[in-house]
């Protein structure tokens, strides 16, 4: 079938509790306001925010064998569960919703570890979810008021707050989150 | 040549400041300690001390070009020059000082960045590098009490000041200190 934008608003929040659907509310609402504010499209910011978590709260046995059955990224699996939702939210995406537009899939797929290269709309889709309304932690408000001037100046701030999250817990970190973290830092020394 | 200990020493100390061949002493009498301390070979770790700064205070310049010359790994160059020193280092031992053990090699090219898969004798210089007396860093002491007791408790501790000062000044991490804290954590997991 092919869904329009509040059969796929029903269908994904029905896949969680009401508390991540209002978290899901919050990204669509600051990633339209960060894409228009910075030049990305808003009805592809909407689209990849209303999806992003759609695999959030899905068993991560099925994460798993979904990640290992369709040839998704299986290095990941070497790593925190909390990034597995989100390769298989883009897969899934695709598969069952019927998204084509690769810049969505990817704004979904990197939402959480980021990545080197980040397109506009991966960055305003990962900014969202760190800041959206309801977050609350440690330096959220110093993010929030950063995403203000720079998009990279936030998410840089954005990374290194889980960084060290994860130092702090002693956990291991993925890889792929240090190197968008650099690789932002190299944007915006080549601009400055 | 062949050099004797004596000559190695004096060929070394001539190339840097007396502060620096200081440090140079102190990494030798602790990376000898450790060694006798968790069964690593005390006459590499020496050899490996004595040559793991011999490249410290050449000009800039002259890494960039030996590294490009002598096919050592170019990727240094995009990341901070302190890391130059030891790839060249390690080329200097074997070149200049006819140092032919790969695990000494290997231990001076890693002393600063450490990597995936550690040997002992990496961990031991790495770690002596970090610790040895004339250091003076915050957090300095806590790491010499982990060292008392576990080398990977004590170097995870090493790299996580080293990413905390990066991450502090804004500067770029290279991948291979955050990919040696993980990889550490997951020994001691795998250990505990």
């Amino acid at each position: 079938m092919v869904y329009s934008r509040e059969q796929l608003m029903e269908a994904v929040s029905a896949q969680m509790p009401a508390k991540r659907w209002a978290h899901t509310l919050g990204v669509m609402e600051t990633a339209v306001r960060l894409a228009e504010q910075y030049g990305a499209d808003p009805v592809k910011a909407d689209l990849a925010a209303i999806l992003h978590d759609v695999a959030k709260y899905w068993p991560v046995q099925k994460l798993e064998q979904m990640i290992k059955d369709h040839g998704l990224s299986s290095e990941l699996l070497d790593y925190d569960k909390q990034l597995w939702h989100a390769e298989v939210g883009a897969f899934v995406a695709r598969q069952e919703y019927g998204v084509e537009d690769q810049e969505v899939l990817d704004a979904i797929r990197y939402h959480t570890s980021g990545r080197v290269g980040m397109t506009l709309l991966d960055k305003v889709v990962c900014l969202a979810d760190y800041i959206e309304p309801g977050r609350d932690f440690p330096g959220v408000n110093n993010i929030r008021d950063l995403a203000n001037h720079s998009l990279e100046e936030a998410l840089v701030a954005g990374f290194e707050s889980t960084i060290q999250f994860l130092l702090s817990r002693r956990q291991i970190i993925f890889p792929l989150t240090f190197m968008a973290r650099n690789d932002l830092i190299k944007q915006l020394e080549a601009n400055s």
